[in-house]
C-alpha cells in the first residue's frame, strides 16, 4: 500500500486532534490537551496562520502528521522551519512513514529558503533519538529550554492576581 | 535616568543587529552572525512579519533588546510567545533593563492570550539562569533540541549535492 503526504484540510482537523491527543498519551501527558478543534481552525486556516500541517495517509487511512510553523534565526537572518510535532499511529509503524514526513518538511524547508529545520524530543525517547540520529540531526545539549505561564507568567506580566 | 521600552521601528535595525552580534559574541560565538539590515527589514517590518522587537532605551541611549515571534502549542490550542534574544548592553546591566524587558514581553504574551513565554539559556550562563528562575521560571531540562541544517538538510529533504 502506498502512503501519500497531503498538506492538511479543514475537514482534518478532528484527525489532527486525535493524532495530537495521542502523541500527548505517548508523551505520558494524556490529560494535557485541551485545545479544541475550533482552535485548530482558527489558528491554522485563517489569513495568517500559526501553523501549517501535513497528513500522510497510507493505503487511504490517516496514518500520521507533521505540525510546524516558522521561527527565527537573528544569526541568519532568515526563518527556520520549527516542527512541533511528529507523530505516526502505533498501527502504521515500521513502514517509513515518519521518516517520508520529516523528508517532506525538510523540503518544505529548502523551498522556503530556511537554514534550519528544528525541534525537540524527550530525553528517555531512545527510538525516536536513535532515528533522528540517522537522519543526520545534531542534538543541541548546551541549550536549556526555558517557560514561564500560568500565575508565573501573569505576575511576570505586573497583573493582579 | 529613566529606562523607556518601545516597539521598535525600520529606523532602528542598525541598532538591532549590533545587539545581535554583541549577544552572539557573548555566547561565545562572535563569528555566527551572517544577518544583513536587509534580511531583518525584509521579515521582520512586511505586512506578515516573522519576529517583533522591543528597544529599551535608558538615559536616551539603546540599552538593550527583546526579540521575539509566536510559536504554537497543540495542547493548549493556542500561538505561545517564544523569546529568540534578550539582551543589555554590558554598560546598561544592574539597572533593571533586562526585567523591565522580559516583563513587557510577559505583557505582551497575556494581552495576545498566549499561555506560555518561552526561551532557551545556555547551560553555563548561570547569571542568566538564576535571573529566570528568580523570575519564576521553569527549566524543561527533559526536552532535548535537535536540528537539522547545511548539508545535512539537503541530504534530507533528498536534494542532491
Amino acid at each position: 500500500m502506498a502512503t501519500t503526504i497531503r498538506t492538511a484540510a479543514p475537514a482534518d482537523i478532528p484527525q489532527i486532534l486525535a493524532f495530537i491527543r495521542a502523541l500527548a498519551a505517548y508523551e505520558r501527558e494524556p490529560d494535557a490537551v485541551t485545545a479544541t478543534e475550533a482552535d485548530l481552525l482558527r489558528d491554522g486556516f485563517g489569513p495568517n496562520p500559526f501553523y501549517f500541517c501535513l497528513i500522510a495517509d497510507h493505503g487511504g487511512h490517516p496514518a500520521g502528521f507533521a505540525f510546524y510553523f516558522f521561527n527565527y534565526s537573528t544569526w541568519k537572518g532568515r526563518p527556520g522551519l520549527y516542527l512541533e510535532d511528529l507523530f505516526v499511529h502505533p498501527e502504521f509503524r515500521g513502514l517509513g512513514i515518519g521518516k517520508a514526513l520529516l523528508q517532506r518538511v525538510a523540503a518544505i524547508a529548502i523551498e522556503k529558503n530556511c537554514p534550519r529545520l528544528q525541534w525537540e524530543v524527550l530525553d528517555w525517547n531512545t527510538p525516536a533519538i536513535d532515528f533522528y540520529r540517522a537522519m543526520g540531526a545534531e542534538f543541541l545539549d548546551e541549550w536549556r529550554n526555558v517557560r514561564v505561564s500560568g500565575d508565573a507568567l501573569q505576575l511576570l506580566a505586573g497583573a493582579d492576581l
